[in-house]
C-alpha cells in the first residue's frame, strides 16, 4: 500500500533542507515561511512516483520534486495578491502578514528558485526538463489570465472553462509526472500516457473541488462552504447549472447572483442546482476523466506491479465524500 | 567605430520577432507593448559585445541577448509596481495603463520568456549559463529588496548602498557580457575579467546617474531634476553629503527632508551640496570604478583590436554630461 504520508514527510523534510538565505531578511523571511505552513505535496509527490514507475529511486528526482513544489508555491503567492486572499490554509497569507511588494519579490525569487533546483539534474536530461517546465510554467500563467478574465465574462462556455482549469492546474500535475519520467529515461510514448494521466486526474479533480465547494460537510471540509456561489465564481458546477436550467431557474440563478444574504445565498443555489439536477453532471464528467487518466496509466508499459502507488494517490485524490 | 546604432537595431529587430502568442490578450498585450517603448538596450548588446571580444558571431548570442533584455523588462515591471510609478521612458507602465493584476502576471510571463530564451543555446553551455543567469537574477531581487528596505532605514552606510547598486543593477551587466563569453568559449579567467568589467562599469554608471538627477541639464535629462531628492532617496550623493556635512549643515538638511515646497526643495538641497563639496566625491568615486572596469578589460587576453567596441561602449556610458 502506498505510503502517502511516508511521502509527504519526505518532501516536507527536504523542503526545510533547501538553502534559503538568511539576508536580505525582509525576502527570504517570507518566503521560509510560506514554504513551511504545509500543504498536501501532491505535485512533488508525483514526480517522485513518476520517476519510481520507470524504476528510478526517488531521491533522483527530489531536486525537481523540490522544484515543481516551489513554482506551485510561487503561483500561490503571486495568485494570493491578485484574489486577495487574506488567508491560505488558515495562515495569513504573505501580503497579508508582510505586505504586496514583498509577496511579488517573494514570487519571483520563489521562480527563479525553482528554476535552481530543476538545474541539479544529470545534464543530458537538463534541455528536455526545462522545455517541459518552461512551457508548463508558461501554460499556468495563461490559466491565471484566463481566471481573472471570467470575472468579467457572463459568457464563458463549458469548454472554455475546462481549458482554463487544465492550464491553471492540470498541466503542472501531468508535467510533474512527466519531469520524474524524464529523469529515470522513460520512452517517448509512456512520457506521453504519465502526462495525459495527470492532466486527467488534475481535470477530474478540480472539477470535484467545484461540488465540493457547495456539498462538502462543512466540518471535514475546513473552510467556507459555498465560497465559489458567495463570489459569484463560475465553476463547473455553476456552468452546467446555466446550460440546463429553465427560463424560470435562469431568473432566479439571476437574481441569487445579487442576494446580499450570504447564507440565504448559498442555501437557495443549493437548492437550485438540486432542481436543476447538475450533481449527477458533474460526477459524469469527473468519472469520464478519471477513465480517461485510467486508461493512460494502463497503456504505460511498465509491470503493473509499478503502477500501484500511482493508482492509489488518484483513487486518494478522487476519494473525498461527494 | 562602434556603430551603437546598429548594435541598436539589431536588437529592436530580433526582439520584434520574439514570439508571443496572442491569447490571453490580457496577458499578451501588455507583454507586447512593453517589449516595444524603447530604451537603449545596452544589457543585450553587452551579451553581442561580450560574444564578439572573443571571436564570436554576435547572432550565436542573439537569443540570450534577448533573455537578458526581456529579464531586464520583467524587473522593470514588478519594480515600477513597488514604486507605483505611473511612467516608464513617458509611457503608461503595465500596471497604469492595465492593473496591478495584469502586472504581476505579465511579469511573472516574461520571467518564464527569459528562461525560454536563454535556454535556446549550445548543450555543452547551457548549464554554466543557467548557474549564472539563476545567480545573477537571484542577485537582482535582493538588490530591489534592500533598495525598498533602505526607504525604512535612516543610518544605511556608503558601503551598504554600494554593495545595493551592486546587486539591483550591476551584476547583471556583469552577467550579460560573461554570458556572451561563455557563447564564444572564453576561459575562466577571462570570463571573470570581463564580469569584473561589466560590474564596475554598472557601479559607475549608477552612481554618475546619482548625480545626474541633481545636477543634469532639465532639457537633455528627459525626465525631473530631483526626482531622489524628492522622494528623499538615499543616493550615494545624499550619504556623502551627509556623511561630510557639518552639524549646522546635517540640521539644514534634517529640515529639508520635509520641506513641502519641491523646486525650493531641490534648489536648497543643491546649494547645501554644493557647500559640503560632494559633486567631487562623486566624480572620484566614478573614476575609481571606471578604473576598475578598465583595468580588468585590459587583463582579458585576447588582441586589443577586439575590445574596442567594448571600450567604445563604456566611453559612450560614461558620457553623459556632469
Amino acid at each position: 500500500m502506498l505510503q502517502l504520508k511516508e511521502y509527504t514527510t519526505f518532501i516536507e523534510n527536504n523542503l526545510k533542507k533547501v538553502e534559503i538565505p538568511d539576508s536580505p531578511s525582509g525576502l527570504y523571511d517570507p518566503i521560509r515561511y510560506f514554504l513551511q505552513i504545509g500543504g498536501k505535496r501532491i505535485r512533488p509527490i508525483l514526480t517522485l512516483l513518476g520517476a519510481e514507475l520507470f524504476g528510478t529511486d526517488k531521491e533522483k528526482a527530489l531536486s525537481q520534486a523540490l522544484s515543481i513544489e516551489v513554482f506551485h508555491n510561487f503561483t500561490l503567492v503571486h495568485d494570493d495578491i491578485m484574489d486577495q486572499a487574506p488567508l491560505r490554509r488558515n495562515k495569513e497569507t504573505i501580503h497579508q502578514k508582510w505586505n504586496i511588494n514583498s509577496a511579488i519579490l517573494c514570487g519571483d525569487v520563489m521562480l527563479i528558485k525553482a528554476y535552481e533546483l530543476l538545474c541539479d539534474i544529470d545534464p543530458e536530461k537538463l534541455s528536455e526538463t526545462l522545455q517541459l517546465f518552461n512551457k508548463t510554467a508558461t501554460q499556468v500563467c495563461e490559466g491565471q489570465q484566463l481566471d481573472l478574465d471570467f470575472e468579467y465574462r457572463d459568457d464563458v462556455s463549458i469548454d472554455e472553462y475546462i481549458e482554463m482549469i487544465r492550464l491553471k492546474t492540470s498541466v503542472l500535475l501531468g508535467g510533474a509526472l512527466k519531469i520524474g519520467a524524464i529523469i529515470a529515461g522513460a520512452g517517448e510514448k509512456d512520457k506521453t500516457e504519465i502526462y495525459e494521466f495527470g492532466q486527467n486526474i488534475g481535470l477530474a479533480f478540480q472539477i470535484q473541488d467545484d461540488i465540493l465547494d457547495l456539498y462538502a460537510d462543512p466540518v471535514k471540509f475546513g473552510k467556507q462552504v459555498g465560497g465559489d456561489v458567495i463570489s459569484n465564481k463560475k465553476t463547473f458546477l455553476h456552468l452546467t447549472a446555466l446550460n440546463k436550467a429553465t427560463k424560470e431557474q435562469l431568473e432566479i440563478a439571476r437574481q441569487l447572483k445579487n442576494e446580499p444574504d450570504i447564507e440565504l445565498k448559498v442555501k437557495r443555489t443549493r437548492e437550485l442546482y438540486d432542481q436543476v439536477g447538475v450533481k449527477q453532471d458533474c460526477k459524469k464528467k469527473i468519472q469520464e476523466h478519471y477513465n480517461i487518466a485510467l486508461n493512460a496509466l494502463h497503456r504505460v508499459a511498465v509491470p503493473e506491479e509499478n503502477k500501484k502507488n500511482i493508482v492509489e494517490l488518484a483513487g486518494y485524490l478522487m476519494d473525498r465524500d461527494l
